[in-house]
């Protein structure tokens, strides 16, 4: 869908600071574009190593390498966007046409360009929301003029209104032919397997809480891993909701807002017991499941009770690579889910069933996984094929989540919160006995996408993108 | 997708309240499915009319004629859902099958049938999630006998596992053949146009906040018709607070909680300001947008203001029959949008566009409009083709929004709150001068159907769904 272009886009941001888990990447370039990115990371001990990562997809890198040697922590690498003035602009009837320096033309449509003026007449600078009526604009709406300025374009239509498109826009939002999907906010991936243990993502309470630094890094490790430790927070109630909130407002669900849980069966779901739970995704049953999902253990006395983490961005690939045609199945073969464990509850998601594996019809990348085998509802609608193919390709989805190379086991303690892309990373328990108090919350996914942007965009960049 | 069967399966349930806008049905049967359905409505000033509905479409019907004479209030029919008890069981080493009275054969996989086990060992009595683990299933598992009871047939396997599974259960989530999609929870929607303003559906406060059955009676009007009156609010914020939550908990969004909004632009959205706003949904600009809107307006000194509302599904049908290709290409063709107005947010939905007109890709049934012009950001992954044939549908579609014949204009006034589906139903405003305060909020989706099933379903037949 999205061509590339002879330039090198930079995708990754460079974030360099000493208290901070991520210190620097290093990019290498070859043929114009990354094949392996580096990392200087400092484990919970305070041991610094270079994890190397190779990049398996666009925007999927995986962990193939740690070492741990004398290492330096200066960034090794710096890029800027190139300039892309174009050297030639024309037009005809319906259309601009704009020559750019590697060679490529995009062809604009006039009505197409006068639906997207951005002055201050057609685009409301506050609420950044259209103001010119698409409907009154003529069907056979010409171009007068087009004047290239050093910035951008300044066009006069048939209708008497003047519009003005910067250079960078046009190139970024180019659709005939479209340009690289350049999206400078989301970085690339990193997949990871049960390895990830001595280097987990982590960050400080303190850094998050006072620096905008802090809550900005900490933000790109949630994206980056899919998950992040938070060290140092007060095992409290009230300190632990904080940081939540950080992010964004905390999501009420059917099991209220803030959670304080203990093994009681307060809801009817099987967290709210002591038995083991199997690698999962929550909210199967939700149209929109939450996208982020904070635990905090602040009490626990007794046995058992471990945590399980698997990237399910990384058993997706791995299915990919070994089974394509059961990751076929599960990416387009819907199941049925529903939460009726509560007697005033019977939710379920619209439309009714949703793939385990789901990729996004624009760009193919894959952007949320929805697992519970034991939320799943009767399956009616498969045809009796599906209906092998599909136990089938859920058998071997099985294996890739319990191989032991993929469960990152650990022991929550109070004081270090957890906090995971419910999107991406399956969770799970090992069984225990004896008291055990958790605290946490849902955060919905489209606030933490959007405070994920705005912490590391500038108002000009989010202007570029809309 | 789904077969017809010689069958009359109803999906209405008949209501038969003096106090309640909708008091009967009467359904008139012609070759097994409906094909008429007229009501005894009462309008705003208690005058009862019969309107009269044609079926155009699976579970979609339209008002086409409304006449006033005497009425008599008695509901002149009832239906009952057939027993279904198979007349003959045999077994393969793989499937099950039974044969039922009309003369279809189900075909049940063994792996199936176990995985789908409703035993107190499989299932969680209490939270209706899976007990057994799929993965132990035996591959090879066979069926050692099946033996047909009254009630349903008892299964004992290779594995030493005995089940049972109801008939009623079994031809409901028959997939091999599959049946007819019987969700008695799901009522025939009746689409309306602007004469829809003479018989508005409206309930009363006390009836909804005091008995089971107004609430009931409620949700199924919101269902049917998209949206519903509620007369007799006290015009103040708690007791509006107190008609909203007797649905679901109130949906925090980036605008808050429960609204109080005058036109004073607090947060970047032209919502805030005193312009006219032309039919639109809210929240385009999220993956799950908010299912119910509640307004109240509690305070209006000055002119203009008035209130419209628009069929969305109405609107998508007479699309569908006058211009099919269009309809096909904004069911077709993903929008992305984009909220943007506070300086700290950038929500945008994840996939990032969705089509205007959103069909349950395993029913073919509507599910949701996604519609706000302004909202819409730059459109860059469309091919030149598609950017033609999206400005040309977007016309077409516009001028149904704006016939006379579907825009319900109507004013809103204290004491009368007004709740739509967000998902269904456009909503727009002419402009106004002087103070004008609305009070509301927004309401889940999942939660309100959640709700509404349960308000309409035994525990029973909840279970039978699942």
């Amino acid at each position: 869908m999205f061509r590339s272009i002879p330039r090198v886009y930079a995708n990754i941001k460079i974030s360099f600071n000493s208290s901070n888990n991520l210190l620097s990447k290093n990019l290498i370039i070859k043929n114009n574009s990354f094949r392996s990115i580096s990392y200087l990371s400092r484990n919970n001990n305070g041991v610094l190593s270079r994890i190397r990562t190779n990049i398996i997809e666009k925007r999927e890198l995986l962990i193939n390498n740690i070492c741990k040697r004398n290492l330096t922590e200066s960034p090794d690498f710096e890029m800027t966007i190139p300039q892309s003035n174009p050297i030639a602009v024309s037009t005809t009837l319906t259309k601009v046409f704009i020559d750019w320096p590697d060679g490529q033309t995009s062809k604009f449509h006039n009505i197409w360009l006068r639906d997207h003026c951005k002055c201050d007449e057609c685009f409301h600078k506050v609420t950044k929301q259209r103001l010119v009526d698409t409907f009154k604009i003529p069907e056979d709406l010409e171009s007068e003029s087009a004047l290239p300025e050093s910035n951008g374009i300044k066009i006069k239509w048939s209708d008497g209104h003047t519009s003005f498109f910067r250079w960078t826009w046009l190139r970024r939002h180019s659709y005939d032919p479209q340009f690289v999907d350049f999206q400078p906010f989301l970085q690339k991936k990193i997949l990871w397997d049960a390895r990830i243990k001595e280097y987990p993502p982590t960050v400080k309470y303190e850094d998050v809480m006072k620096s905008e630094e802090g809550l900005s890094n900490w933000l790109l490790n949630i994206d980056q891993f899919g998950f992040c430790f938070v060290d140092g927070v007060p095992p409290k109630v009230e300190e632990t909701e904080e940081l939540a909130k950080r992010i964004c407002f905390i999501r009420e669900t059917h099991y209220g807002r803030f959670w304080d849980f203990t093994s009681n069966l307060e809801h009817g779901d099987t967290a709210y017991t002591s038995l083991a739970l199997k690698a999962h995704t929550d909210n199967t049953y939700f149209t929109d499941p939450s996208g982020l999902q904070m635990f905090h253990l602040i009490e626990f006395n007794g046995t058992g009770g471990s945590s399980l983490l698997v990237d399910g961005f990384w058993a997706a690939r791995r299915l990919k690579m070994t089974f394509p045609e059961a990751h076929k199945i599960l990416s387009t073969i819907r199941i049925p889910a529903h939460s009726a464990g509560d007697p005033n509850t019977l939710i379920e998601p619209t439309p009714n069933a949703y793939p385990i594996l789901n990729y996004n019809p624009l760009t193919n990348e894959i952007y949320q996984i929805r697992y519970n085998n034991d939320d799943r509802s009767t399956l009616s609608h498969l045809s009796s094929n599906e209906v092998e193919a599909f136990y089938d390709a859920l058998r071997k989805w099985n294996n890739i989540l319990i191989d032991k190379e993929n469960e990152y086991w650990v022991k929550l303690e109070p004081g270090r919160a957890l906090i995971f892309n419910n999107w991406r990373v399956l969770h799970g328990r090992a069984g225990f006995t004896g008291h055990r108090r958790i605290i946490g919350a849902y955060l919905n996914w489209d606030d933490y996408r959007s405070k994920l942007k705005i912490s590391n965009l500038t108002r000009e960049e989010i202007d570029e993108m809309i």
